[in-house]
């Protein structure tokens, strides 16, 4: 488009100063509906303050054969599980125990395989053996960060603790959603017969309908292909048949329980900043060349939660 | 609660008479709306009618080293595709080509690996070599039945032509959606980019964003683990590295070029009929003993399309 030159200079004049009040007037309101980037572009546009270290002691090491898989736990959902987990895993519990079944478009689920007989199975000592169900917890106090989307199962989705999570205002209750890389606590029928011994990781279309069915206990960080890509059991519920095809489990420890220097160096993209809301908005108008149609909705598991590896120089 | 004997008669033979009302004016609506079942019960109860034998001109037969994975597909939704891949089919196009790409929570992907290389790549003849978009269709003339489900993605989901599909009823078009399982044809950034010899599967979570931004073709009826346990590539977007890791395909066929004693005896759950409204009940209101919430909400991904094996006997 040619313009005569004069006009052209004041049209640069108007936009410096139509610049400068947006800018004046930005809060982080305005900047999450301002016309998406790409996620590439939020990234690459994010600041270290967009990025958090997850605890040491809310950090879990899996070491399978083919490599370790980083969960970070959830005490603000499932404080008590949580404890038992720790207390499982500074205990050793499951060192030498097994990934026990791979149900396809569901679940990988490790733990005991005696863990039926009471005769063989590993002691729990000293965790305990039976918790509480922690199937959602009260939404006061906690910073939960909505997101614009109709979801099937829940009136309200969005973030809360860096974890995808629903809310029904009403109730007043807010719980974890089972997204793909969630982990639960296995159970028997009974809603108290879990004890964090038994997890599993959903490695398909997100279950929702486990969503306070179950307890939560937190989600895979990184390694999740160590978990999705295994060969999946020829049970129907894909339990394994025979011990020689569940895949072992070297060692689980708390992130705080090992040095240092041995701790996986990752951050994870806050889910409380304006850096964020960008990405969902990212996520919602896609502007990548590729799209024909910008599509303009996200469903709540459709939103990534970025992680990286901390530079080494760092 | 305890009553007085007359008083228990008298409503003994009321509840009589108003099961005779009930059973009288019973629809096909009011089947639905019934007490759900479980999905169990709902196929032991299921007749002959409730399933459909594929047609063998819409039925792909994909042929690796580890099985047969059986494709339904879709001319009622990319007719131009679908007619596209019957000939590459014809034409033994795949026989000796490769799995390409398998990214986690996202799709695996097959064809050529040369394809971008205008030298050294198999001829698509007597194929097209470009079709045009197929991203949706009109809804009229479709034989839809919605679900009752808030769905992020679109206005109005259900089943037609026994696919998971949404509609949008204010422009009158309708899409296959990307539900775990559903077949399309990779495209670069032109809409009509695509041939059809180059195909993904849904391995993940739906990425329900490429709902109408690209060609659905059908969805895999049968194998899909073949495609979904597979070692994820060490490419960002999946891509095997080396020709090594590519899983080579033995052959494609439709299931009409093969003799009927080899094919596949499978027959599908219709998504047409009383019984598979019955079945999205049983999944919308869990009755298994293990339910402590009967959840009362489904999603359309969420919904299960059943598929047997015919007895050998049939």
């Amino acid at each position: 488009m040619r313009l005569p030159p004069i006009i052209a200079i004041r049209m640069r004049i108007l936009v410096f100063f139509a610049l400068v009040l947006i800018t004046t007037h930005a809060t982080a309101a305005d900047e999450a509906t301002r016309p998406a980037p790409t996620m590439a572009q939020v990234l690459a546009d994010s600041s270290p303050s967009d990025w958090r270290r997850p605890e040491p002691e809310n950090t879990l090491y899996l070491q399978l054969p083919a490599g370790r898989v980083v969960i970070e736990l959830a005490p603000g959902f499932a404080p008590e599980h949580v404890a038992n987990i720790r207390a499982l895993a500074h205990a050793h519990y499951w060192d030498g125990l097994a990934l026990l079944r791979v149900q396809d478009n569901y679940v990988t689920q490790w733990g005991d395989p005696a863990a039926e007989d009471a005769a063989q199975r590993k002691s729990l000592a000293p965790a305990k053996t039976r918790l509480p169900a922690e199937f959602e917890r009260d939404s006061t106090g906690l910073d939960f960060h909505a997101i614009d989307s109709r979801d099937a199962y829940a009136s309200e989705v969005g973030f809360a603790d860096g974890f995808p999570v629903a809310r029904d205002p009403v109730r007043g209750k807010a719980w974890l959603t089972h997204c793909y890389g969630l982990v639960g606590a296995g159970r028997d029928n009974a809603a108290d017969s879990s004890n964090g011994a038994e997890l599993y990781v959903v490695i398909g279309h997100a279950p929702r309908h486990l969503d306070r069915n179950i307890t939560s206990v937190g989600r895979v960080l990184s390694g999740m292909t160590l978990l999705s890509a295994l060969p999946r059991g020829p049970e129907p519920m894909g339990f394994y048949t025979d011990a020689a095809q569940r895949i072992p489990i070297q060692s689980v420890r708390l992130a705080a329980d090992v040095p240092p220097a041995e701790r996986e160096p990752i951050e994870v993209f806050r889910t409380d900043t304006p850096a964020f809301q960008r990405l969902v908005q990212s996520r919602r108008e896609r502007h990548e060349p590729w799209f024909v149609d910008p599509v303009g909705r996200i469903e709540l598991c459709n939103v990534p939660i970025p992680v990286r590896r901390i530079p080494a120089a760092d």
